[in-house]
Formats: structure tokens, C-alpha cells, sequence
């Protein structure tokens, strides 16, 4: 007999909510601390990490159950096993680092605690339970695999032309593990503030609307026709009937030059229901805080795990899923969520393990468009000789040239939100002046907080 | 811990084989049997049903683990909670009925074989367990409920405007109840012979062609644009990614005045695959001989134990399933697969209760071609007031007036197939004249089988 699928438990057995809200426990709790201001990890002078992105996420619940900066052997353990000391699976290490000129500054030891400070302003505390030196190459060598170690899925090595490598290679060597707690709530700027749905918030919204099937689109693009076909599409999965609803969750934090500003992206997202494509009755657009690794396979597993705790059911995987280049295959993570891959840890899908995830993959293939069956047709189904693809470096160029793009390709009601945003920014497209000042500016402000 | 889809078990374990291939076997078992030749079931002179097509049914297991003519105990436990003997769940009595005046004639009891024949040719032997009397509206009364006892979804008393309750009152009134066995296999014409998938061989080919998720379409119509999107839209369900294959299965028996003939209804579906719209790779066109009841919800459960046992996974279930007039809420059928009828004895859906089915449903709302979204769009999607719904009617009245219809309302392919057999009956729907001769032709012929 068959059992209907429910809403998932958060990752771990229950969200992380290490927010401090009451302002008074607040500043008790900073009180003689040591003080750190975070600064965005540069490379070549480039913006390419704010830690403050996974402290956020870390804190609100996106990640749980990861509760801080990790230890050297829970970075260890994940490294070898992809799961955390209390077995539950987790891509990536996540450590706060400073340089050890920072570190001979600030003074501080197990048992100590720092103040984070963001903008100038307090942000959040770290308890520091360890401090250990990281060899931040051979890290960034080991989190995305070789092919060596790797060959399922791991084509050749990474190096400074993958963004996510260079995120690890670019790390402090001293790690500060320990557990962030937030105590000074940042503030969205608009237009991130309407798309802020913390774990906790967005399954009370899920609740709200009645959806219990939610299936989640990861997102760093302005979304084409061929992106809006993937996500309406692959809804039609779901349990008795295609998904209640569908989650867009926008990767906000730092980009490459030539990506869509993130402003855009959560706006073009929200212009689809807006304009009526899809139902803003089943359709909800939202963003997690995380400068994308861009680890295809090991990036869906974080993309798993951000959407169960936000309570989704099901998650789209496509082809090239957070990839950049060809250092894995194109499908690795939908061979990940299929059969496992055995070296990354997984002898079965991640939702086939014991401390593995409860959320479902929908593992799409391609779609395009075709005059024969006049309209965007799925690989699988369109037989026909007059197939055309849709090509984000295509599309980008039209809105290089000026060209307004042809409505089988991008809705017009979502080039007028690249337009608006163009005309912002003073350029379509992500600038090296957009990421240094993003990164200055970035999505939030913080209050005063006297300690 | 997540489990994957496998091909579902036959409906009550096993498919019933009921065909005797051995000649020599055959003439031995038919030897000395009372002879009995097989006559449509007539309504106000027109054909409405031929329990041949019910024989083939049961004895190629479509209908596993039913074996014959139900017994008097069966009939009364199939109306009260449409369940066999064995339990196993099952919507409609079926029987093979004669007149008193054949019955006189015909001079079997209890411990009888009787050898039926088809166009002249023996073709089956029931071996006779019971003889008993049926009182025909009473039973087409309880076959279908009523607004008093089925108040979920029954929405007025059923009457001669219902063909399926024209099928039960039009019933002879002696049963011979008693398993069947083919023993002389009807060959089908053309263009039927190429479509006949019986349950053990439709899983060989899904076999072949490594299938595992299997969504079933019904169907009683040429395919509409309309049509095409709920086959090709249901089938993104799936486990892990969507259907591997989808089942369009055809209900092929007595239809009505209006109705497109079932030549058309089979080759038209074939279209859709041959013209490059679903891949041939995915999609697969098949039929069931039955004379349709339209009822709805107990329609729906025999379409799921007719998919089950062709192999199926998933079951698409749309609005007004099987449904002639407005007799059931035109959702019955939903609610039936979501929460059950009591009424019906499903106080939870047919896949939710002891000896149910495992074929899993999809229901799905509505598609209409929305210019503005410039395709055809899925009711909980599209917003705009643009919306153009697919009207049958509507077509078939574009097709009276020999209007070539716009290909957003009709593939020209599917079209083409529809005016082929149009030119070989003269007329594009079924008149008086086709559904008279067909009874007659019927859709195989038998060799000859010296007894």
C-alpha cells in the first residue's frame, strides 16, 4: 500500500535558529569580546567569498544542521565522507578564516568568543572551540574531487578558472571553529527584502498556502523560456498530482563578471508569476545567501539540503547543475541522485542513505524550442529536425546588441526587468565596478548596536 | 528512506491466462459442449454491448484476477463493496446473460461446459458453476448508485440517457456464471492487429525497451492538442525523473452515434508518434476491447486494473474521466484516487486499501492554448484572460464542416488520419450504419475449428 508523501523534516531532525533577537541578551552576550571585521576573501583584488553569507545561512536555519565554522576533523570527516560528525550528510567544509596576522591581532583561543562585525556595525558572535591551520590549496583540491579519486564523475583537475576552486584556494590558513550566533539582525535591502523566506518563515508560508508537494528550482540566472519550461514542467511531478507548489531559490553572493546582478534575477524570477506564466498562487520566488562553489554534483546535495529545510519535497536536477566548465560530467548530479557516486561517499542516492536527505530528485532533460510542435518541446518527446536550443551566452549577446529578444525565447514582460536593472547599473550584465561595490554595498545593512 | 517505483504486480498476483494455444487441446475441450452463439446486446435495435469483448478481457488478463462470469455471491459482493470473492477490489459485475427462451434451448446446469461461438467459428468454452436470475434495472441501478446511497459523488439517478446503464437493463435475465477459456484466439484486423498489447506481452515490450515508469492514458477520442499536453504533461511524473514510457490504451468496443470510429481513434493516437510529437522511444499505442460504462469513478478503478496488469506505474486521471452527463461530480474520479468514497467501500483511494491497487494516479486539471503564454497552458499556471479552451464539440463540429482545424487545436497529421477513415466510412464520426456493421464485422476474425 502506498503512503503520501508529507512535508520533510528539516535536515538533521530540526532547523538551526541561532538568531538572537531580544537586543539586550544581545549586547550581554558581545560584551568583552574580541572584535573582528569580516572583509570579503578577495583573488586577483576580485570579490569571491563574503563569509558573512554563510554565517547568515549557517544561522537561519538554510543549512542545518550545521551549527558554526567546522572543526578540523569535521572538515576531515566531510572531506573523506561528505557527512558531518553526527553522520547526517554535508558537501562542503564551511570554516571561518583569518589571516595570521588577524589571528596574532585578535588573541583569542578555545574558549574564547569573538565579535563579528559587518559594515562597521556588530553582526554576530563566534565561540571559538578550536583553532587550526588549513592548507587552503590542498583543500580546495580535496572538496571537488580529482579524477584520479573521483572518476565517476570528475573529468580533470580543477584549477584557478573554476570560481569555487578559487574560493577555497584563496582561504586564510587559520581556521576559527566554532558556532555563529547572529545578534543583530541585518536588514534586506529591496529588492532582496519581499524574497526573504528563512526555513522557519517559508514552511509557515508553504503551510499558509496549503502546499504540502513543493518542488524547488535552483536559480543564478535571469530566467528564460527554457528555464521557465524546466520549472513548470518538471511540477508536474509531485505525489497524486503534480506539486502543489513551486520554490525558485535564487543563489545570492558573489558572481562573475558577465552574470546577471542579482537584482535582476530575483525580480525576473518574481515577473514570471507577476505576468502570469505561473500562477503566483503556486509559484513563490525566494533566495539563499551563499557564494555558489559551483560543485555540480556536491553543490546539489547543498541544494538538497537548503530546500528540505525550507520544506520542499522534490528538487529539479537538469543537465551541467551548478557547473562551470567541464571538470565533471554533465549529468553528475543526476547520476549523484540516481545510482550515488561511490567515491563522493555515496554508494546511493543521498536520499538512499542512513543520515541521508528526505527530499526527492526530478531529474530533467532538455528542452527547446520547435516550430513543428510550436512550442517549447522536451527532449524526450520532440522528434523533430527543427529544434532550437536555448543558449544563455545567445541570449546574452541579443541583450549586448541591444536586441529585444524574440517572446519564445525570453518573456518581454522579463526583459523589461533586465532592462530596469541595465539601466540601474548602467550595463546588462555583471561589471568588475558591480562586484567590487556589491560586495561593499552587499544585500544588507545593519543597525547600530552599542555594546 | 526512499524507495524506487518497480513494475507493479498483477491486480490479485498473477495474470490470468485463459487461452488454450493447443488445437488438438482445444477441439478435445469442446467436444460435446452445448453450443451457444455469441449476439451483441441490443437497445432499441442498436447494438450497446458483446460479451465477447469481456471474454477476450478476461481470458488475455486485462482483467486479472477475474477468470469468468461471476457468480450470484460475487455480483452481490462486487455491488456492496465492489470487491471479489477473493477480496481483491473490482468495479462492476460482469456476466454472461441469456434469454430464457436460449437458456430453455440450451438445457445446461451446474457442471455444464457450454462452447461459444463468434461470427459462426467456436471460440471459447464456460464451464458452467452456477445457474441464476438477475433482475437487469435493479442492477444497473446498484452498478452505478444512486444520489441517496452515494451522496459523495453521485449527482442524479441514472437513467436510458447513460449508455452504461443501458448496458446492465438491456441484460438477458439468466446468468451462467462459470470461468471462460479461448480455445480458437481471434486474430485482429487491421489497423487493430498491430496495436494489441495484451497484459503478458505489453510487459515483454516495456521490458524490451527498458521501461520501469510507465504512465497510462486513457482514451475513447482522436487526440486533440488538448489531449497530446495531458499525455505528454502527466508523464513528467515519474520516481526519479519522468515516465520512461507512456501507455496509450484505447478503449475499443461499442461506442456511440457522434464518436470517432475506432479505426480513427487507434491510428490517430499512432500519429502523435509517428508525426515526432512524443517520441515513439516513450510513447506506445495499445487498446482493450470494452464496451465502455462510463462510470466515472468505477470506470477509473477498471482502467487502473487494466493499466496495472498491461504493467503500468501511473495512472492519468483528468476531469470528467469516463463520464457521459453530468450523473457523477465531474471530479468523482479524483476524489475516488485522493481520498476514497465510502460509499463505494473506499473509505481511503483504491492504492491506499488491503487487496487494492498499486498503480499510482496523476490527476491533473486542465489545459487550454493560452495565446498570450503562446502555448498550450496548464490550468494552475496560466493567468491570462486570453485562454482558449479545447472543446470537442467545437472540433468535431470544425470537422463536420470539413474545416482543416488550426494545428493549436488539431495536429494536421492527426487531422489526416482522421479524414482517411473518414473517406472509408463516408462519414467522420460513427452513424447508425457503422455501429450496426461493426457489431457484425467486429474487430477480428476466427479461423476455422472443427470441433
Amino acid at each position: 500500500m502506498d503512503v503520501r508523501i508529507k512535508t520533510p523534516l528539516p535536515h538533521g531532525g530540526k532547523l538551526v535558529d541561532r538568531v538572537v533577537r531580544d537586543r539586550e541578551r544581545a549586547k550581554k552576550m558581545a560584551k568583552g569580546a574580541a572584535v573582528f571585521d569580516i572583509k570579503p576573501t578577495l583573488y586577483n583584488g576580485m570579490p569571491v567569498r563574503n563569509v558573512y553569507r554563510e554565517i547568515m545561512s549557517i544561522c537561519y536555519g538554510f543549512f542545518s544542521p550545521v551549527e558554526g565554522s567546522m572543526t578540523h576533523a569535521e572538515v576531515e570527516r566531510v572531506l573523506k565522507e561528505r557527512r558531518l560528525l553526527s553522520n547526517w550528510i554535508f558537501p562542503y567544509p564551511l570554516v571561518f578564516d583569518i589571516s595570521r596576522e588577524d589571528y596574532q591581532k585578535l588573541g583569542v583561543t578555545s574558549g574564547d568568543r569573538v565579535l563579528l562585525r559587518l559594515k562597521g556595525q556588530p553582526f554576530a558572535i563566534l565561540d571559538v572551540e578550536e583553532v587550526y591551520e588549513i592548507d587552503p590549496p590542498e583543500l580546495a583540491r580535496r572538496t571537488f574531487g580529482t579524477p584520479e579519486d573521483n572518476p565517476e564523475v570528475v573529468k580533470k583537475n580543477f584549477d584557478e578558472k573554476h570560481p569555487g576552486y578559487v574560493i577555497y584556494k584563496s582561504l586564510n590558513p587559520i581556521v576559527l571553529a566554532g558556532k555563529y550566533t547572529i545578534i543583530n539582525e541585518p536588514k534586506f535591502r529591496p529588492p532582496f527584502d519581499r524574497f526573504w523566506f528563512p526555513p522557519a518563515k517559508c514552511r509557515e508560508e508553504f503551510a499558509k498556502r496549503g502546499w504540502t508537494t513543493v518542488i524547488a528550482h535552483q536559480t543564478r540566472n535571469v530566467p528564460h523560456v527554457g528555464h521557465e519550461a524546466l520549472l513548470k514542467n518538471a511540477a508536474f511531478t509531485g505525489d497524486i498530482a503534480p506539486c502543489d507548489g513551486i520554490l525558485v531559490n535564487c543563489i545570492i553572493g558573489a558572481k562573475r563578471i558577465g552574470d546577471y546582478p542579482d537584482e535582476a534575477i530575483v525580480e525576473a524570477h518574481e515577473m514570471v508569476n507577476k505576468a502570469g506564466y505561473v500562477s503566483p498562487k503556486r509559484h513563490m520566488v525566494t533566495f539563499t545567501l551563499w557564494d555558489m562553489r559551483y560543485g555540480n554534483p556536491l553543490e546539489s546535495l547543498l541544494h538538497g539540503i537548503i530546500r528540505q529545510n525550507m520544506g520542499c519535497t522534490h528538487h529539479m536536477f537538469g543537465r551541467d547543475h551548478a557547473a562551470v566548465g567541464d571538470y565533471y560530467d554533465a549529468y553528475a548530479t543526476q547520476i549523484l541522485w540516481s545510482k550515488g557516486i561511490p567515491s563522493f561517499g555515496f554508494p546511493a542516492p543521498p536520499n538512499m542513505v542512513e543520515y541521508g536527505l528526505q527530499i526527492r530528485p526530478q531529474n530533467m532533460a532538455e528542452f527547446w524550442y520547435c516550430p513543428k510542435c510550436g512550442e517549447t518541446a522536451y527532449s524526450a518527446n520532440c522528434e523533430h529536425a527543427e529544434r532550437q536550443r536555448f543558449s544563455g551566452s545567445f541570449i546574452r549577446s541579443l541583450l549586448a546588441e541591444g536586441v529585444f529578444p524574440p517572446p519564445v525565447i525570453m518573456r518581454p514582460e522579463v526583459y523589461k526587468v533586465v532592462v530596469k536593472w541595465w539601466k540601474h547599473f548602467n550595463y546588462p550584465f555583471n561589471n568588475k565596478k558591480y562586484l567590487i561595490e556589491r560586495e561593499q554595498r552587499l544585500e544588507v545593512d545593519l543597525e547600530p548596536l552599542d555594546i
